[in-house]
């Protein structure tokens, strides 16, 4: 997982919080209202539905709140591995990490007396050498040190919210019908908005975005309505 | 170079195949197994273990295989977005792209002359100075195009393939308290085996990375199971 979420903070301009928040209520909105359009399907009252749904928001927020923190503490763990590594080696290795540096400057047509130029003057000061390796040769910025805490509550907290959202109707009505009809309503209009907002925080189209959103979530709730009809 | 970042990925992530088979393949074995365990507190038989488990990774699949691809296109919009922009403001605006140049190279230590004449050969090339702009400026890679599509593919199929372990103990033991006992068995040993592989491959500790998996798994589960007990 913790490459994927290296890939959604790029194209976020937002803080990792909103980042998390969408990781957390994506997943949330979809698979608890999938599951409880499914068992609907093959059920006849709402108190399994909600059983299952409890369930699912619990093993749901726990295991993707553990799965963020320890992506994050393995993101921190790898950059302070990188670290120690290209320290030792502009130390133990200084012709080999010039080499390096001057690829990477060659790449981009600059010219060798200018390359030459510029591994002198990092050799003057390892530590900015060190950090322009991290950055450019292996593409790591430093983690913040509360990281991997703050995701984790924040993944599990949003899941918990957004799959509470289509669980909720299955609370007020009884027959499993009128509960999943009053669910999906209710649900899509979440994935809407949820969308709208998504979009407008990653720069994608946000009328676009709230569109593929509620279609994801539609979609996973119809295969899983049928796939229980069809089990039972 | 090249064989220097080759290894570093390798080391760091893999290849992208295995990336989404971990982002599948995490969820399908934690929550299938974490909603079996909750219900099996719950029901008398296995049968509404099933439906309820089945309808559980059709959804978890297609919501995370959606996922996966509207990430993948998200990605590629992005670059090709910025790209753009990129191109017409060293077109429009080269000074300011020209001091976004000198700030990167300032943070390093280099002396006014020496970014001076790196600039000026940037600006010989535009094209190579927007493919600088867009690694070290943006930090970002265009991605393959065929990503969105694959990565949507492995990750729904590692998502079901991890979902059936635990899940395959109920379609043999009719009793939910047998089936469940089988079913921890079979999905803590699948998840110590999944840490362990997934250590390897992300360059964290195999037996640690195979214990924290395990525990997440099992954690989830055990407060799906106590909720589900508690919910009836």
């Amino acid at each position: 997982m913790d490459q994927h979420l290296h890939h959604v903070e790029e194209h976020f301009s937002g803080s990792d919080l909103i980042r998390d928040v969408v990781i957390g209520m994506s997943d949330g909105l979809t698979v608890p209202f999938a599951l409880a359009a499914g068992l609907s399907g093959a059920v006849d009252t709402t108190t399994l539905i909600l059983t299952a749904g409890g369930a699912e928001i619990a093993a749901g927020s726990i295991a993707m709140g553990l799965g963020g923190y320890l992506a994050g503490k393995t993101d921190a763990e790898h950059y302070e591995s990188e670290l120690t590594r290209e320290r030792r080696e502009v130390i133990e290795l200084p012709d080999r990490e010039e080499e390096e540096v001057s690829e990477i400057f060659r790449e981009y047509g600059l010219e060798e007396d200018q390359i030459k130029s510029i591994t002198k003057t990092m050799k003057k000061n390892p530590e900015k050498w060190v950090d322009f390796m991290m950055k450019f040769e292996l593409g790591l910025e430093k983690p913040e040190p509360t990281r991997a805490r703050n995701s984790a509550i924040t993944i599990a907290i949003s899941y918990i919210v957004g799959g509470l959202i289509p669980l909720f109707p299955y609370f007020i009505f009884h027959k499993p019908a009128t509960a999943l009809m009053v669910s999906v309503i209710v649900t899509l209009i979440a994935l809407l908005i949820f969308g709208y907002v998504k979009g407008r925080f990653t720069g994608t189209s946000p009328v676009k975005s709230a569109f593929q959103t509620m279609i994801t979530g539609g979609l996973a709730a119809a295969v899983a309505f049928g796939l229980a009809r069809i089990l039972t």
